[in-house]
């Protein structure tokens, strides 16, 4: 079976870090040319009673778009992730528009794609859904950063 | 000493509310015409090594400028919190920009304002900083939640 890229490349942060116990541990998939994710919330990631925080939203969008611009900068470079990381990004900016309601008791689907891609900078856009009703709409704006060499974030 | 806005109406969110053991807890305060708020990170809201997370950012920035829309409409219609929300929001939009990496070993400082101010939207700017350094701008869009009658969210 496929790997998600967070389990080919693992790393500590908090919201896709296969190494944070604490944290949400996002899985993300190459589904041709989108990169998805499927995540199940937990019951207290809340904002309103039964209704999923949208700071919450905010943050599997954010990782999940990074590692879409990741991945994208990989396949056009026809280069493999194997563990490290040579193309590594940072969100610049991240917006959020909120339009429904997301169910905390269900899993969302978030499906991104790179729209813009430069030699520095990558625009993703991600949807929102909850049972296949569009929820939410983001654009995350993607910095690479600079290295001498590949690296797995999680050593350094 | 003044009570924070978060503990004169206690709600279940994972990011503001004082009833969700699990969450982020944050507490907003009047400061002028700003709204202020100092929160201290977990060591495991990390995105990378050593650095607080940005969705984590985005989070504690949306529940921040949804209190300071409602502290706003509650003030300018001249209306106490008294253990209910008479004006409550939630976050149509966020935008996040973020200018430099925030330390994780520190807190950091929110301070937001309501910028424009309508009959059901409210437009709230938030600065977040870490040791006097401006580390993040953000936006947000506050939409007025109906209510019949002023309720708890928590009781909801």
């Amino acid at each position: 079976m496929e790997r998600a890229l967070q389990d080919i490349v693992k790393v500590c942060c908090y919201g896709c870090g296969a190494l944070n116990a604490h944290g949400l541990q996002i899985k993300s998939f190459w589904a041709g040319d989108d990169v998805v994710c499927a995540w199940r919330p937990q019951p207290h990631h809340i904002g309103h009673p039964g209704i999923l925080y949208g700071g919450t939203i905010a943050s599997v969008v954010d990782c999940h778009c990074i590692w879409t611009a990741s991945a994208y900068a990989h396949r056009a470079a026809g280069v493999e992730m194997d563990g490290a990381l040579r193309y590594p990004y940072v969100t610049a900016a991240l917006t959020v528009n909120y339009r429904k309601p997301v169910p905390i008791d269900q899993a969302i689907d978030l499906r991104a794609r790179v729209v813009d891609f430069g030699e520095r900078k990558a625009i993703v856009q991600c949807k929102v859904s909850s049972r296949g009703v569009l929820c939410a709409e983001a654009e995350l704006v993607a910095v690479r950063m600079p290295v001498s060499q590949p690296v797995a974030e999680a050593s350094a």
